[in-house]
């Protein structure tokens, strides 16, 4: 027997309706949000990447899948969804689009080599949106508020809305060059990956798992602190829009993305739901005004947010949410004799391709069986067709709901079943 | 600029939305048929290729993007689907679920390392069935005629369904031994790998591109002439059944399979539109009675289809059927004034909340030119918001197919673009 590679999943029929309504219902609120599905290929060149996500993060540092093709091509299958939309919107010159700031959304599997456990997967699937184009409060806001829509109409209640600002580039260096003045002295006692983030990148060290209870993190300066005037006013246009929308939420001067491209608004989503686990993040998002130049396009504004779909409906799940009614089928056809199989058949056959749910036996069930196999597939009515049916140009159609029965012509069923 | 990978495509805006619709469709019906989706990982063990596409095949020998991860385990990506689902089967132990047979359907990117060419490509989707469990000609007919209702509904008119039998195990020996009887006497006139063929598996000859003029190819012998007397009474249920739902067939006793577990029903589905280019087929699909045995399951009888989307794309594009309409927006808001802004956020928002298609203006535009965007977008109305119309609590309503406008109280928009 050969088994499913280690860190992935399938996703089977009881489980994958739930999959199918969330995704309905995200690509469902995106087309009243103006936002455009796009689909980009399940692996890129390794270099997009490196500088698309950073060559010092840990997801290029430790968890790509990189490979070589046939041809010797550098392959990575993508890690996360943002690079590749911004690869395809430099590549096919969307700048140039009639219709600005270009909106888009996405899902599919990605994939990060991680330590599988509760709720991590080395292939799991992330929804996201990409709005690029714009700089303007009212577009963080809307992005801020099409996740939370998500989420709402999903069905979700504990869910908790965190925000911050990351300012612009002159308030990034300001508050850079404070963080490094705070960490230096005491830089020897900080774990390896932080000494060298002092020097690329100090914000990172925020981030950092390992020392994240060391004194010097609580104490760190606040880039809220360091927001120049036009920051500060952007930020706070975003949070007044957010009022406007009746959308509660914190603002968090921690909450930091460490790419060197992120500025202005970065957000996170958490379930504040009772035993959802030790990682509550559901959504993170945020823009990222340089990542468009940085791999080749124009100077162009962008703000995104993904969330994995794995961890909505773990979400739902401990919420007690129900997504899916159990389905139910128009009828179940039983049919006894060749002679009826084949009329069954051909109706069957009509019916479905006219709209209706039907099902047949295709194990040559005794009569008793199929009429338990119809109780599981929870048919509304189950149509006979023996012999005796057959020759008066018959079925016999019964309705599980009242138990009432009548005979329909063979004619007029698919009719009858669709009234 | 970083490039997409060689032999793979961006689906966007404006293409993308026929791929939505093609899958919609193919699940609507799929669900009608009840067939299940299941969702298997992007990659598996590459032994389940080599057991279950076969290792003698050109997928495997030449095709599979293969790669170790950084756990050194042997992992490739997916070539085809079927092997992923049966491996799904009999990992997941379905032969024990209630509902039998167990009938499934897939969608999502398949990988072949192949020569890109027009319509050809290295990363492709396929949608495909599987129905496990039952050896019953019905079930032969209703997999026939779920492929044909899909290329039916989406308005394809020149398909042409070509359908074959390879008989049971008894009836592809005699064949076989019949074939190597006709072809290893000149066998050193063919071309390396049908020498190899003729040991191995002499049917996948007859498949050989290279070789496929050679005078012995005509009259090789047909497997019609050695079906046994059962295999013989099963394909004529077949296409008794295939009469009986009014499905037009071919018989070509040349169209084959070549893998071992291949048996009974062999079918394909071409496109005959005029201009669709060399490769015609649509859909391949037929019988694997042993696969499931072969990947470690009970013994348990199989058959399934798989066709490609950018195929069938193709064919509607060559048939110039349109499957999607220009999409409309309820409505396009302009705002003028910061505080009028405010308010149109906050109604967007929650007409979008309530399902409304709504947008408005991100980049400060003048009126002029949010006028062209409504247009461009297709809206049904314009709602303009100025400081007058505010200082009323009011919003100028447009219906942009009568030319008519009226005042609507702000309270009321919503209430009022729904209706």
């Amino acid at each position: 027997m050969i088994q499913i590679p280690r860190g992935t999943q399938d996703i089977l029929p009881g489980e994958v309706e739930k999959w199918q309504k969330l995704e309905e219902i995200a690509r469902n609120i995106c087309t009243n949000y103006q936002y455009q599905e796009i689909r980009t290929p399940i692996f890129e060149s390794t270099e997009l990447f490196l500088r698309g996500v950073g060559d010092t993060t840990d997801i290029v540092q430790k968890e790509m899948y990189s490979f070589e093709d046939r041809g010797g091509r550098g392959l990575t299958l993508r890690p996360e969804g943002t690079a590749s939309v911004v690869r395809s919107f430099v590549g096919n010159k969307m700048h140039g689009n009639a219709n600005q700031p270009v909106k888009l959304f996405y899902t599919g599997p990605m994939f990060r080599y991680e330590r599988p456990q509760k709720g991590r997967f080395r292939q799991f699937v992330q929804f996201g949106v990409e709005a690029l184009g714009s700089q303007n409060p009212a577009m963080d806001a809307e992005v801020v508020s099409l996740a939370m829509t998500i989420y709402k109409q999903l069905g979700l209640k504990d869910v908790k809305l965190v925000i911050n600002s990351l300012g612009d580039t002159e308030s990034r260096l300001a508050h850079k060059e404070a963080l490094t003045n705070h960490f230096a002295p005491r830089i020897g006692e900080f774990c390896g990956d932080c000494q060298s983030r002092l020097e690329k990148n100090p914000l990172r060290i925020l981030d950092c798992k390992k020392d994240r209870d060391h004194e010097l993190m609580k104490t760190a300066p606040s880039i809220l602190d360091y927001l120049n005037t036009e920051s500060k006013e952007y930020f706070e246009k975003v949070l007044a829009f957010l009022d406007v929308m009746e959308i509660p939420y914190e603002v968090d001067p921690t909450l930091v993305r460490g790419l060197d491209y992120y500025n202005h608004t970065a957000f996170e989503i958490m379930s504040t739901a009772e035993g959802f686990g030790a990682i509550t993040t559901l959504c993170g998002g945020g823009r990222y005004n340089g990542l468009v130049q940085d791999l080749g396009g124009p100077e162009t504004p962008g703000i995104g947010f993904a969330f994995s779909i794995e961890r909505a409906l773990a979400a739902l799940e401990a919420e007690g949410v129900t997504l899916v009614d159990e389905p139910k089928i128009d009828a179940y056809f039983i049919a006894m004799g060749q002679e009826a199989v084949n009329t069954a058949v051909g109706i069957v056959h009509a019916g479905r391709a006219e709209g209706l749910s039907l099902e047949m036996d295709y194990l040559d069930r005794k009569m008793k069986a199929q009429f338990k196999a119809a109780d599981r597939l929870h048919a509304k009515h189950i149509v006979i067709i023996g012999e005796d049916e057959l020759a008066k140009g018959v079925a016999v159609m019964k309705d599980q709901t009242s138990g009432e029965q009548e005979e329909v012509a063979l004619e007029n069923l698919i009719k009858t079943l669709k009234a």
